[in-house]
C-alpha cells in the first residue's frame, strides 16, 4: 500500500510537471465539497505535515496578538484541520450564509492554495481559491439558467493616454446579439488601485451578475464596459507586452485617467449600438475608480446620467497639478444642474475611506444635491462591491 | 525583527485570507524571475520548511524508480532548493532554450504552486504555474507590440447538441475592427479530452500565436473558432449553470460532437463576415480535437480545404453506433476527391498515439491521398501543440 501511493505522489507530481494533458493528473479528492446544510469540507492530503489550518473570510474574526499584545485589529481566526491514517486532513465549518468565499491552507505555517480546487480569483498579485454558496445573496454571483451576454476583450486606440493602446474588457447582453436595430445603454465600471480590466469579471462577478438581473427583468439590459485604469499599463498583467512582470497595487490618481476618458466613449460610440446621452450612460467605480467616476462625471457634466461611488478614495489630490481635480465645487453645481437621474454613494462602515465619505455626503448636503446613500456592514472589500454592484444597476435607465 | 516578521506573516495570511483588495497582500519576492542569460531563479518563502525541492518540463528526465526497481519511464528531476537565512529557498536552472514552461515546488513532499508567481494555467482540475522564455519560438508565444485581435466568449443555440444552449471563444484578428467590408477565413481549432473552449487560448497562447504571425505577416488575417467539444458540458468549468465541479477528463467519442458542428458554423457563418467555402474553412485539433477534425472533414467533405491533426486519437470506435464513423473509407475518398489544399498530420514521436498516426498515414498512402507530416520530437504535450498550431496558420488561405 505504501507503494502504491509512493508512486502515484510520485505520478502526480511527475504529471504535473510535465505539463502532460491532465487527464491523469488530479486526485480523487474533493476540495471543498458543500453541504447539504451548506457547511463546507476541505480536505488536503498533506501525509507529511505536522500540523495544516484552514482560514477563510467565513471564519469569526478575532484580534491579532503579537507577543502577547493585542495590535487593534482583526483577522478572522485559524481552524486546525484533522489528520485522517491516509494524511488526508479535512475541517468542516459551521453552515454558512450565502456568499462568494476565499480561503487558503497553512500547511506547517505556510499559506498554500488547494489543490483539488480548480476555481481561483486574481487580485493583482494574489490568487485566491474561491467557492460560492447559494440559496441567497450569492445567487445573484452564481452562473444561472438564463441567456449569457457576451464578453470580449478589445484592444482600442486612446491618443490622449500615457499607453495609446489599450485593452478594455466590455458585456454585451444576451439580446444583442438578436435584437440587431435596438440601441443600449451602457455602464462604465472602473476598478481600484492595483486593478485591471479583468477585476470586475473575474472578483466582481459582473458578468453573472448583469446576466441574472436582466433575466429575472431586475435591470435593465445593458453594455458594461471595463476600462484599464492605470494610464502606465496598456493593459492586464501579462496581456500586453510589458510582459509578466509582478503586479503591484499601482494606479493613476494624477488626471490621466480621467483626462483619457473621452477615447474610451469614442471607441464604444462607434462600435456599438448604444444610446448616445446621459440618459443612456452610467458611470460607476471602486476605490480608486469611485474617485475616477467622481471625477469624470464632474469634468463630463453631461454625459452620465447615473453615477455610483463604491468605497469611493474621495481625496484632495493636493500637488497634483491636473486640471481635472481643480474647482470640484463649480464642477458639481454644473453636474447637479444637469440633474443626473442618479448619484449613489456606498460604502461599508468599517471601510478606511469611510470619514472620507462622510466628508462628501456633507459637501452634497450642505450644497443640496440629491443623492442615494447605500451603508452596509464590512470595510473595504469585493464582497460589498459585489453588492453596490448588483443594487446599483437595478436603478438604471428605467 | 522576529517579531516583525512574525507580524508581517500574520498580516500577509490575514489580508489574503479576507479577500481585502490585495494592495498590502504581496511579499517583495520575485519569483520567477529570468536572468539575463536565460537561467531562472526561483524563490520560495517557507522558513518552517525541512526540504524544498523544485520540478518543471525544463528539468531534465529521470527513471521513476520505485522501491529499486525502474518502472520504464521517466520524469523530470527534482532539484533540492537552498535555504538562506531568512528562510527563503532559491535554485537557479542552467539557461534554458526559448519555450514556455510549467513548474511547481515540492515542499517536504507536499506539491504547491509559487505564491509569487500570479501566472497560472488551468489544463482539466490541474492548474500550473508558467513563464516563457523568449528569444527563439517562444516569442510566437508572447505578447508582443503588435495590433491585437478581439477574443470573446459568446454562447450560442445548438439545437443538435447534447446541451444545446453552448459557449464558445472567437479571435477576431485586430484588422476585423476597421476592415469593415472584408469577409475573413475561418480556423475551427478543437481541443482535447477534458479540455474546453479556454484550453487553447489559455495554454495553447492561441490568441498570441495568431496576433504575432498575422502582424509579422506569415500568416493570414482569420478568425479562430474555439468550441467546447465535450456535449454534456454546455461551457468550460465554472461557466455554466452546472456550477463548479471539479472537472475531471471528460469528451465525447460518440459522434455526438461531430454531429452537432453544422450549430457552430451556421452560427458563425450568420454573426461574423467569414468566407463560406472550403477555400475559406480550415478545421484542426488535438487528441480528440484531431479525431473530432478527422471526422467532421470526411462527413463534411466540401466545407474544409484545410486539416489538421495534432497528436490526433485516431481510433476505431468498436461498439459505437454513430454513422458519424461509419464508411470512413468511402467518405475519405470522397473528401480527397475535392483536393482538400491542405492535410496536415503532425505527432511527436514518443506520443502514445504514434503507432495510431502510423496507422493513419499508411491508410492515406496506400489510396494515395497528399497530406503534409510533422513529426516532432516528444510527447502528448502542449509544447507540441503550440509549435504545430504555429506551423499549421502558416499554411492556410494562400
Amino acid at each position: 500500500m505504501k507503494r502504491l501511493l509512493t508512486l502515484i505522489a510520485t505520478l502526480t507530481l511527475a504529471l504535473g510537471a510535465m505539463a502532460q494533458q491532465s487527464l491523469w493528473g488530479s486526485e480523487p479528492i474533493i476540495s471543498p465539497e458543500i453541504n447539504s446544510d451548506n457547511s463546507v469540507t476541505f480536505r488536503l492530503a498533506a501525509p507529511n505535515a505536522n500540523h495544516v489550518k484552514l482560514t477563510g473570510d467565513f471564519m469569526p474574526n478575532e484580534p491579532v496578538v503579537v507577543d502577547g499584545k493585542e495590535l487593534g485589529f482583526t483577522v478572522p481566526k485559524q481552524a486546525s484541520m484533522t489528520r485522517n491514517s491516509q494524511g488526508v486532513w479535512e475541517y468542516t465549518t459551521e453552515p454558512l450564509a450565502s456568499e462568494l468565499y476565499n480561503y487558503h491552507f497553512i500547511v506547517d505555517g505556510l499559506a498554500i492554495k488547494d489543490p483539488n480546487n480548480a476555481y481561483i480569483q486574481r487580485d493583482i498579485a494574489n490568487l485566491m481559491n474561491y467557492f460560492i454558496i447559494g440559496g441567497g445573496k450569492a445567487d445573484n454571483y452564481k452562473v444561472q439558467d438564463v441567456p449569457h451576454g457576451t464578453v470580449a476583450r478589445v484592444w482600442y486606440d486612446s491618443p490622449s493616454a500615457t499607453t495609446t493602446y489599450r485593452r478594455m474588457s466590455i458585456y454585451t447582453p444576451a439580446e444583442y446579439q438578436t435584437e440587431s436595430q435596438k440601441h443600449y445603454p451602457v455602464l462604465y465600471l472602473l476598478h481600484g488601485m492595483g486593478g485591471d480590466e479583468e477585476a470586475w469579471l473575474c472578483t466582481g462577478r459582473a458578468a453573472q451578475i448583469l446576466d441574472n438581473l436582466i433575466a429575472e427583468g431586475k435591470a435593465e439590459p445593458m453594455i458594461v464596459v471595463m476600462t484599464n485604469g492605470c494610464p502606465q499599463h496598456a493593459a492586464a498583467p501579462g496581456e500586453s507586452h510589458e510582459g509578466m512582470y509582478k503586479p503591484y497595487g499601482v494606479g493613476a490618481m494624477d488626471g490621466s485617467f480621467e483626462s483619457s476618458f473621452g477615447d474610451v466613449m469614442a471607441y464604444i460610440d462607434s462600435h456599438y449600438r448604444t444610446i448616445q446621452s446621459a440618459e443612456g450612460r452610467a458611470i460607476a467605480g471602486l476605490s480608486m475608480g469611485g474617485f475616477h467616476a467622481y471625477h469624470i462625471s464632474a469634468n463630463r457634466p453631461t454625459d452620465f446620467g447615473y453615477i455610483g461611488l463604491f468605497s469611493a478614495a474621495i481625496m484632495p489630490r493636493k500637488g497634483v497639478e491636473s486640471p481635472i481635480y481643480k474647482d470640484m465645487d463649480s464642477k458639481l453645481a454644473t453636474l447637479f444642474g444637469h440633474s443626473p437621474k442618479l448619484y449613489y454613494i456606498a460604502i461599508g462602515k468599517d471601510d478606511f475611506l469611510f470619514e472620507a465619505n462622510v466628508e462628501l455626503r456633507q459637501r452634497l448636503d450642505k450644497a443640496g444635491y440629491p443623492y442615494i446613500y447605500n451603508q452596509s456592514e464590512g470595510g473595504h472589500v469585493w464582497r460589498n462591491w459585489r453588492d453596490y454592484l448588483v443594487d446599483f444597476t437595478q436603478r438604471l435607465f428605467r
